[in-house]
């Protein structure tokens, strides 16, 4: 069923709003709305201003182009990161989910987005100048490529790695194999091999 | 798994805002964020204002109390509606799907919700005494029960009903049977049985 006949503009445009976005339909749009429409004022100017501020006054780290309050962001502030150590990844939700492991103490540098012909991304869309001088500047010593296993990724590490070679700076990949609390009968056969081939030594 | 670790504060903002929604957890939540901070600037401003305008101008129909951009809603203001028959439903929802059949040429009245004990809502919670007034005056011909078939429909029907009673106004609800495109073998014995016994002409 679709929402029809609505007794207000200002209803309207608000369904029509939060329809727009990914994954929100018709009716669960004007769920939400009616809801808003029962919260408290101030409640509801707080909901829209929060999405105005977070558009007009977010910035981009200028180091790492990661998403930042700052003109340079947490991380690269921080002074008890490791600088000398990059991992190159795709968005700030991978910057996030690497932080969340709490097992990294470099710094990142966020290519915002992935080497994509069918979506018409090169590497000019890509900001992969700015990594390649910071390998030259001489002050790096490692790069971790840090993207996802897919035909995109295994295509822009390419690309990476063949632009930063002469740079003599480490060049290192995440460790692929099964994943934590993998059933061995699943996994796929592509993942299981390699892991094989690339066993490494039992340890307690 | 939890999103962490927000590399900027009004991103952390805007997040815990949209999962504050009914039905958006975190996740959900930071993947429309992302989603809106991928949009054009005018664009994510026109989301926030139709949320904060429809909550700050929004008015209620003086008459039935349905929605409405102005004093009097759409539907009252009608010439063409017939004012001497009320529906009287539980909330805005309602008069749209009502009106979406486009069978009902009469008038609403919207009680703004339904005596449920179990949730602390009582008659006085309700628009029920500007219905008992409209029914006094006069003017009315006809009070259409048009609530859910739920405990609590049937509880605030009985309770209009008492109230109305003395006006001498028709009252009549919707008629309950078989829905459109029900299987028989899946209907409840409840509707069935009363299906049976308020059978009606056959007619083609």
């Amino acid at each position: 069923m679709n929402v029809p006949a609505f007794p207000s503009k200002l209803l309207e445009n608000a369904v029509n709003e939060f329809a727009s976005l990914p994954g929100i339909g018709r009716k669960t749009a004007f769920r939400l709305v009616m809801h808003l429409l029962r919260r408290g004022e101030p409640e509801v100017t707080r909901f829209g201003e929060s999405v105005i501020r977070l558009r007009n006054e977010i910035k981009y780290c200028r180091e790492c182009h990661n998403i930042s309050d700052n003109e340079i962001c947490s991380v690269c502030s921080d002074p008890a990161r490791e600088r000398s150590i990059v991992c190159v990844v795709e968005d700030i939700q991978d910057v996030m989910a690497i932080e969340n492991t709490r097992q990294y103490k470099g710094v990142y540098h966020v290519l915002g987005g992935i080497i994509s012909p069918v979506d018409g991304i090169g590497p000019g869309d890509l900001k992969i100048g700015s990594l390649i001088a910071k390998a030259e500047s001489g002050r790096l010593n490692e790069v971790i490529l840090a993207l996802s296993t897919t035909m995109e990724g295994d295509t822009t590490n390419f690309y990476l790695y063949k632009k930063l070679s002469h740079t003599g700076v480490e060049i290192t990949t995440l460790a692929r194999g099964v994943s934590h609390g993998d059933e061995l009968e699943y996994i796929d056969e592509l993942t299981l091999g390699r892991s094989l081939i690339n066993r490494t030594p039992f340890s307690v």
